[in-house]
């Protein structure tokens, strides 16, 4: 199974190197010293159409997103066993070199056997696996950095510095990344650091600002974590802009920081987050607000790489979301005929996303609804549009009673929440279309910077844009070798030594997910006591030291503990310590 | 307005060449001798996903389509006045430079003032503009041709060879295809080639060969024209392999008869037509038969284009259609859960496009619909499938009468015809949603092969396509000069002549669509005559030559007459003829 894998990699490399512009040279990618990922997460190509569209409406002179001149091909994404993609396993295979499973952070999947969509080692279930991040971190010595819009530990993020077969084991994933050592990490999620983390941090000669745009802004030390929201940021249509930061803004001050000239390089990842949680909600304004404020920080990213000479970005998402597309079937069979105006009037007045407008609704009483709907939205309610709303379920001002709401038969508008409404609303005053609130299975698009020009053309398959990246440093993808070293089973590393698991103190289930400031994480985190001779060895998952014979010692990596194999995944150089 | 649009031009030209993998020579395009555009129509990115995905699924070796490697960008089109495109005036720009509005063949748009896309002049509403084939045959002396899947007249092989205003006037459009000297002309519509013209082209040197595929294999001659179908060719799928060429085949044909060494190249344009009509019916199974025919069609040239050397194959999409995507919201909300024998093993027994299906339904009697419907389509009918077959209008063997059939509320197969009926059974076993049965705004895909690697890169307008393309040979488009020296409107060409306008014989709208064979096309287009001295001149329309004295002249281009502005346009050199 390992060979076949193996051998299939390697054709892929193949193929993929005659897919490269510098076809003279196609083993070697010139080497750069930086690599700034971008991902708009869950973007499928009519987003990028509806976004541009939109803001040449509005401008005229507008005509090009910033991205549009590094569209240079698309990439096939998808999970090991399906071929629709998921966050996490996707941006891990972009990390990692392995495609995963649903839910799966940076962790080798489970093999489906003859439904893998590339055969899979059923050997390797469930084992931590190598990141670029953490590649670039322990060999290569470049500083790192992440800045997301989504809460700090959501899937992409932790995909690049974390490992974890659930996305949803926020006590898993939050102590590896606040132990990774990364030296920039911005987004939202300030209720997921722990008071004692914090300290700890900044102990450590981080500045650590929580919901506090001011303090980010003064920020002088060259190591920050800065959250701004207990879970999410706002989209940026929004956002109070007295009080949290753009994603371009936030971009800025990362590479600012992580472009220490002293150092190797560095890597950083941004995502533009909520372009996904937007598909999802199937919210025209909020993709188009999402993935706008995204092509900006992707201009910061780009006018830095320019100028720099030694930067590659690298812009893609994870998979597609929502089947959206510029025209529907309601009204618009004959989209070819109508003209810009019945396209954008009504959907650029829209001065909220769906997700903001609910949000307005529901601090607004119902006395001026309509006025609240037509400064924001522009919309006069229907009496249909308006029944739906009255008739969800969290309208706080609805002049119907809680017990007497229902969903309106055969009203279009009919929605549980307020939010969800808000989304119908908008999509109905917009020419935008949905097939679904999930993901889809297309092509992503993919755009590249290179000094030099060696981008990826052609449709590129995502085990081979994964070892794009890695060659940009002059390395290859997966990173097997890095794996071994650092993630080691434990009775591999410590075989023939006296192994003591120690269950966790307190069960895991009853860490309330958006409320650690008060929790000491490694409370819910198990510990593993070696015993060699005289030596005694206390690893404690997810951090970055171990404990010999009472004495710390630090290690590069993170120490994992995987539920479902039961075991620790540890630098293979700890059993020298025991020696 | 008018330097308005060409100030814009300019902009847009210096943008496009930073777009460029040449960076280096931003303003030189190595020329080559042979160009193939190749336009699978009304394809969005998705068709070429499910088409990728249903073909590996079949025969995991198969990872990449033919066309996959060439992928370096999207293209953004659009009607002059709508951002969603049409295929008569998408194609007709990336032929002569100038968007148009649906339903225009390489004619200049009536302009729309501040609803234009782009600022359109509007002195020149109505009038032909040249386009690329034109260009290369009269000024570069390049041989030509065209091989689609649809009747020869529809709107993308008319805007490489034909002017109107009005897609639909083929009284307009065959008699120009039929004197445009073209030298290789393959599709449907044999019932759309008079008799007379048959002899005619004949009596050229053509080989014309009608519903004989034998025929066209023996063909020796080096210019043909072969007509198969009444109207269009069936899929790919559907079609008797015995009766029908494959694009593929007539590829490789009109190729080998374009291909004489001894001339200057050529211009070859190919459609896979049909991907757009099954896109409009909403049949997945029709796009991805039709796709991935095409497929093999591209790569047929791209394999003569790396042999030759000498030719650029130039391969996209003329707008989006029907906002395909791959999963929907019906049972597939966690699509990335979902395995591929989940999302396929109904999709591949499918043996026949929702087309071919319904046809074979109305030639089987009831009695055998079952066992039918499981060898063509896998498919066991359930009654709600069964009773909306059994209520469409036009199902022959029905056993409920025709005035008790009736759309049934709540069935969601209910349908009018037994094709629409095919289409959204084939859907419900597909993996496939769609979001409308018309066209879609987001951008196309753009997949290129130069022999230097000068492709385009990144985002570009439909206007700088078709700059790429002229650039090819060494020219700029729009292609103005060819315009105004080949359309010139006829009181400019004869002022001061005297010019009788002679209406048509008969009148257009009483020539049956589909039945010219017993016609005299001449006979429904008007004639000018001119007469100046001892001279006098006889234009008629949709020709290549005019009558001086009674004695024929031959002219490279075809005359025009355009019922919108009711003139001829016509070379500029005929007024010395008549001097």
């Amino acid at each position: 199974m390992k060979r076949r894998f193996i051998s299939l990699l390697c054709a892929a490399a193949l193929l993929m190197s005659g897919s490269f512009l510098r076809a003279e040279v196609p083993d070697s990618i010139p080497q750069v010293r930086n690599i700034i990922l971008m991902i708009p997460d869950g973007c499928s190509l009519a987003s990028y159409s509806v976004a541009r569209w939109y803001q040449r409406y509005l401008n005229e002179d507008q005509k090009y997103l910033n991205i549009d001149p590094y569209l240079c091909g698309t990439v096939l994404t998808y999970c090991s066993d399906s071929p629709v993609g998921d966050s996490a396993p996707t941006t891990s295979c972009y990390m990692t070199g392995y495609p995963s499973q649903a839910g799966y952070v940076s962790t080798y999947p489970v093999s489906a056997g003859d439904q893998d969509v590339i055969p899979m080692d059923p050997q390797r279930a469930y084992t931590p696996v190598a990141t670029l991040l953490e590649m670039g971190k322990i060999k290569l010595g470049k500083r790192t950095g992440l800045v997301v819009t989504c809460e700090f530990p959501h899937a992409t993020p932790a995909d690049c510095s974390s490992h974890s077969a659930s996305r949803k084991r926020y006590d898993i994933i939050v102590p590896q990344m606040l132990h990774q050592n990364m030296n920039v990490v911005m987004g939202g999620g300030s209720s997921l650091m722990p008071k004692a983390e914090k300290a700890r941090l900044e102990a450590k000669g981080y500045d650590v600002v929580l919901d506090d745009l001011q303090a980010l802004r003064k920020s002088k030390k060259s190591n920050l974590w800065a959250l701004f929201g207990k879970q999410s940021l706002p989209n940026d249509m929004d956002r109070d802009t007295t009080k949290i930061p753009s994603i371009s803004e936030m971009t800025k001050i990362a590479i600012d920081k992580l472009d220490d000239k002293k150092s190797t390089g560095f890597f950083l990842m941004v995502e533009g987050s909520k372009v996904d949680w937007a598909a999802h909600a199937n919210d025209p304004v909020g993709i188009v607000s999402e993935l706008l404020a995204f092509d900006k920080a992707c201009k910061v990213a780009l006018d830095f790489a320019k100028k720099d000479g030694h930067t590659a970005v690298v812009i893609l998402s994870d998979h597609g979301n929502s089947g959206i597309s510029l025209a529907k079937e309601d009204g618009y069979n004959h989209p070819q005929n109508m003209n810009k105006k019945q396209f954008f009037e009504a959907f650029v007045r829209h001065k909220k996303t769906a997700e903001g407008l609910s949000t307005a609704i529901n601090n607004t009483p119902y006395a001026q609804l309509d006025s609240l709907m037509m400064d924001l939205s522009g919309i006069k309610l229907t009496n249909q549009e308006r029944d739906a709303l009255l008739n969800t379920e969290d309208y706080v001002f609805s002049p119907i009673t809680k017990d007497q709401r229902k969903l309106i038969d055969g009203n279009p508008f009919a929605s549980k929440t307020v939010y969800d409404y808000c989304c119908k609303l908008l999509t109905k005053h917009s020419p935008v279309g949905f097939t679904t609130h999930g993901h889809t299975g297309e092509d992503v698009i993919l755009f590249a910077y290179h000094p030099e020009n060696a981008v990826p053309r052609g449709m590129t398959i995502n085990v081979d844009l994964a070892d794009y990246l890695a060659r940009l440093w002059g390395k290859r993808a997966p990173y097997d070798s890095l794996t071994d070293e650092i993630f080691s089973p434990q009775n591999e590393v410590f075989k023939g030594m006296k192994i003591i698991e120690v269950p966790a103190k307190k069960d895991y289930k009853k860490l309330a997910k958006y409320d650690f400031v008060k929790e000491n994480l490694q409370q819910y985190a198990p510990t593993l006591v070696i015993k060699n001779g005289k030596k005694t060895m206390t690893v404690e998952a997810y951090v970055d030291y171990v404990t010999i014979n009472g004495k710390k010692k630090q290690i590069p990596s993170v120490t994992i503990y995987e539920p479902n194999t039961k075991k620790f995944y540890l630098p293979k150089s700890l059993r020298a310590l025991m020696l």
